[in-house]
């Protein structure tokens, strides 16, 4: 009674790319980190070691180059849809090929004020991603962000929430509230094109601008009233799923040292930490 | 044109726990990582802030302390179990809860060739994994290890892949085999009670034994070769998901420096790296 | 035959901290993280378990959290000093006390073009330091920065090196700089108070434009021309060290492809890299 | 008033490598990750960006390659010996040379209860260490091991300190003691030669053998009991520094849930952590 195979996948992850495009102004940077999955006709790899349809992940990883270099990677959803469209094209056997991007951010250095020519500055661990997936009978592409941390001092509370034995927590209409937000969004079925660069920087502008001013009775009505706010100015976005950690500040009790703590000194702890999810989309006309 | 809250889902991520019992002979260690999700009726909290209906994830945490003082722990299958129908006895507006728990690998440290009653030596970044999830309609119990690191330094080899525009990397019938194990597996149905203790260790060895005498002609074919040997040798287990990173070692062109290099000299890369996923499931009799 | 005790020292590491101060017009936000280490008269802690004269590391984490409440924190400088001399104040047998101190880095999120009072988004990995050193003789201050991650696409080379049996790099006179910059600077004996803050911004801003603006013929140059430049800009500086990671962008060998690579495409990679260090100080007058 | 080059190093860092020795019975695997780092007459490269003396990094990790392949690297000391001594000889300008070297741990897989030939399980974080200096007035050998992670849960107290304003500790005659373990040892300057192998054996049995059976009144104490036993069983060793964190358990307060805690439920915290420091020589006859 042997065993059956049931699903398998296999790629290539964490191909680190810089691309440097040099203008007659400026360069332009942009350093990704790819993941490649492919789908498809490999079960004689996995029965019988038989590799004959199979596309090394080495391979995969010069492909990434090899486009990189043909692509003007204008944005990571376009390089990703063309990464991912030239394994199907390519390779007969193979059903779906899924491409992950993750854009590191970098700024322009200042010098003298003004936006130096070619040196950057690092922007930190958050990352603008893709991911694009094309099967024989369509494409999808998932526009984010991931790792975007914010923090505000007041306007964030928690109350009126289940008391029982299990409960210890302590009321509170004003705390800190930081999360480090990840965000994933999706455009209708038939928007086609897009200028993906445009509507990531207006998503996030929205982000953050709605973290700032909301005033939060619960992480989880920060992320709807984001979702909200997308929703409300990009028509062209369908579905958005919002992640949020909360990323505790503990008030610290002075009371043993004689000293009172009106909001002044917190513990920033990383666990055990809430996590929170919502995902919300486009009222349906009829429904 | 309000938005529309598709799905959502709360926890609390990263609850460390302790649990020392204390035998007459010696004490017993567990060391866990749990996370906690809840999905339920909490949709007034994300759409108005109305947090009546939310357990605080600092009750999870408090409850996580709680019922582990409780319970014995004797796996993390039967105390994620406990856990997760906790949250649905507990909360009738609560309609699934998931328990993810990894746990830490801690060997007794051996005395004059002996183990010490009390004393360990960590084991590494390998951890066994449960993951429990109870609805109202049911449960399921995926049992798990992640980063079981092994290398083999022969027995492995990588012929007759495709060969195109893109591929630069050489055949060879003997190279280093390298890889951080995942794998995940679940019972059949019927099976309600189990010694889960029992079962990863053979799971765990047959892994091991497997990796190191299979000779490998992709790592594909060993990803098959183990779940074809965890299916025929556990009856209970229906079904089995192995996920292996190729965790390179390339062999060094030394011929540069006059010299050769007889599978003698490799640099360990982390990235990119070649992700290889299976799911193997037991053949159904009348399929 | 005992063992001799020749040096010993302890303290608790990690302590982290938030410090809010409400203004009238804004809030002002200090995150940091703080590392204290006793030196003494703990030698019976040692030799014989006897704690009475030990301090323990959980009232030195207490501590911070009192005096951070009691104390401005303008400045991580004068927080660090405040912070070393309470434990020689309170303590006779402390003979040194140090303040190790990071703070992270948090920017206003901008909201219609306006900077947020209260609300924030995270700055990075880079972090400013300080370390305070304070014995019963004196005291020395030490202010840094470490990860400030920076890249310039051009104006840098590397040609002319050392070429025999183990060199196999090619020489180039334009490629990639990218480092992480960490630098330590102490200031003149005789300056006892300073202001730190834009001391701080100035040393930052000068390590950015001189990375931006100077054509760097080695990473060794680069570390000399900025110490230069803050020596010559900040009088009351008296010594500073620089240590640069190379951060190397391999660019890829396109050729197998039919492909040219104009400086275009590279690869980012971890490990290994090239580590410089150099400490430049103020020429002294007669010597 | 030009700024003054007061000290400078550079080097390689990270240089990672596989070393498989094919024996008639087995395979040996050695995987190392070495620092080479250089001090000479390298002034003119900081000043003026003059190279011409200049060591490229790439080439001190080609010099890694090719001397592993030459050299039997039976023991991380003599390998770090023969890797320094090489730049001293073959570059006249370089006046020290320092090769810091971490050996993963790679315990072999054992298979119907025999260990295997050729396949390996991962041995975790701990290295073991090797810091050789070489100079042309000498040399020096350090030996070490970082992140031994170890814990027992019993025979360990923390009692009798101070109690002031600061503190709110409790006593305890009974906690967990959990900490990872660095240690790095010289011999007497008269060994020339050693079984570096055995050696690293014994120390590191000795440090898991004393921290298992020694009754600990205060982490400092147990530092020096190691220290102790070290020097007394290791006649050719000089001195030993002992770092241990302490890894903290927090005993969780269960009385707001109506339950005791008899040392049965603990919180592990990575921060903030205590952080204890000692080093031990042996006492010297006539001082």
């Amino acid at each position: 009674m042997p065993a059956h195979l049931v699903s398998h996948s296999y790629g290539k992850s964490r191909v680190r790319l810089t691309k440097v495009t040099r203008g007659p102004q400026q360069h332009d940077l942009k350093e990704m980190t790819v993941d490649i999955t492919l789908e498809g006709a490999f079960d004689a790899c996995y029965t019988c070691g038989d590799n004959s349809s199979v596309v090394a992940t080495d391979s995969m990883k010069n492909t990434v180059y090899v486009l990189a270099r043909e692509h003007p990677v204008d944005s990571i959803e376009s390089f990703g849809l063309h990464l991912a469209e030239h394994f199907l094209k390519t390779y007969d056997h193979v059903t779906a090929a899924t491409a992950s991007i993750g854009l590191t951010r970098w700024d322009r250095i200042h010098v003298d004020g003004k936006p130096h020519a070619y040196a950057f500055v690092g922007g930190g661990d958050e990352r603008r991603t893709a991911e694009v997936r094309v099967t024989r009978e369509g494409r999808s592409v998932t526009s984010g962000l991931t790792d975007l941390l914010v923090l505000k001092t007041t306007d964030s509370g928690f109350v009126g929430f289940v008391r029982d034995r299990y409960t210890t927590l302590r009321e509170t209409d004003d705390r800190i509230f930081a999360t480090s937000v990840t965000a994933n969004w999706i455009c209708r079925p038939d928007i086609k094109v897009c200028d993906w660069n445009a509507q990531f920087e207006r998503v996030r502008q929205l982000i953050l601008e709605t973290f700032a001013t909301h005033k939060s009775l619960a992480v989880q009505q920060t992320i709807h009233e984001i979702g909200d706010r997308v929703l409300a100015s990009l028509p062209e976005v369908d579905e958005i799923a919002i992640t949020m950690p909360n990323k505790h500040r503990i008030l610290v009790d002075l009371s043993p040292f004689g000293l009172d703590n009106n909001n002044e000194i917190f513990v920033p702890i990383d666990e055990p930490y809430g996590l929170i999810r919502g995902v919300l989309c486009r009222e349906k006309a009829s429904t």
